[in-house]
């Protein structure tokens, strides 16, 4: 099993961070946590509101809890709204459904960690977290399909 | 009043995991509690996402707090969205209103305690739920209508 | 980094509880949670009372949180109890510093888990678990000096 | 008033983990919040135990709450244990009153930000987020006398 490091969290972070600027995305917050569930890395650009970077945290840290990226998690919340509520309450509340949560995997499919980015649209902070996943040479897993 | 002994938890939780695993489900966990709501035997699986253990203990927790197996509890999320979410944060949070938590009865219908299972889909997890029970020699209340 | 196996993790429960049957303790409940802090495996002797494993859980997350045995966190609370009453909260609640919380090691030293046992006295609590851990191959870790 | 920017508080955090490194600290978690108390940029060495970054976020979180440094914190609880307890609890449970955390001030004085570090002893946790203001061209606040 491979553990998430430093190096590679900041990589995905700068990363994420430069593609939202490029395309000219609103601010962004970037959480990283790794498979633990532990924060790694985050950062929050200058221009968020108050509490984007919980918002973002939401989306890493569901994606971790249920395994499964948030666009899935989106479509469970969309076919069975109880079951995502309740969900969010029996994980402690730190689940946002909606796209932008992305589980970071090695080639070989074996989980790291997972990426939450909010600020702009949902498939725009999707955009950002992959870009920063696939800089780092790590596989993106955001529930598509 | 007949306490769930700690033999029959494991012979529960043990012939739930077996028949998960001879019917190919995904990794599950299974959590059983007694008649007190007091976590009485616990597995995860390898493979596991983060929380789905926290899933499980809704789906045995919710079950035993409304005295009624998961699926119609599920119902009610369909029919009374408003009051299951409520009951869930008035019972402290770890209720999850899908199949798969399902109440441990004796023969006599004397409620003993519940086993919740998540990791699969619900009507699987509640299948493995169903067989532990009955392999204990106990009478499985799935809440079906 | 090596993952705890269930198989693994069911064979340090019996061993502790049979250890503990052995040598006439009192009623046990253990908690087993993996790397990430999440339950792996859990049993409540018959006669435990009503939260004996709540503060189990308190002992095996405490010391994974700080990456310390539970018996050098028991020294930091005498020492400085001000810092262990704030890690509490800070880490959520689950932090119970006294003896019966042990790591446990691969022989390489990674850390793939956490022991908690609460029931006899704490000094008895944390001999269950050592036997638990070693009989299953790996390295118990208690915060001895 | 002046906003900590994204920029700074990433050379902070790096200029920290250096120090660290230099020092031959053990792995450090760091967390710098900005006068708001919103989260803006954090960093967990590789091998930080599963909550250290919680206590690092306590101590930064604890010195923007009551406007101290932790070092002065440090002092109250010890002086004054019942108030530093409650305290802990009005502000919501993220107060770590040990070295660590260090607000971080303007030439002028103006308050922009705290850094918390957690992972070493206490002075030297604190020795690396004063390492970290000071090559942003900020003015630390330990709280010291």
């Amino acid at each position: 099993m491979t553990a998430l490091t430093l190096d590679a969290a900041q990589t995905i972070l700068s990363a994420a961070l430069a593609a939202a600027a490029e395309k000219g995305f609103k601010p962004l917050a970037v959480a990283l946590v790794d498979a633990r569930g532990a924060l790694k890395a985050f950062a929050a650009q200058d221009g968020t509101s108050l509490k984007r970077g919980e918002i973002a945290l939401g989306k890493a840290n569901g994606a971790l809890a249920l395994g499964l990226g948030s666009r899935a998690i989106a479509r469970m919340a969309v076919e069975r709204p109880h079951f995502i509520a309740a969900a969010t309450q029996a994980v402690g509340g730190s689940l946002v459904p909606v796209p932008g949560g992305v589980l970071v995997r090695e080639a070989t499919g074996e989980l790291v960690g997972a990426v939450g980015v909010s600020g702009d649209t949902s498939d725009n902070d999707e955009t950002a977290a992959v870009a920063g996943i696939r800089a780092a040479g790590l596989t993106p897993d955001t529930g598509e399909g």
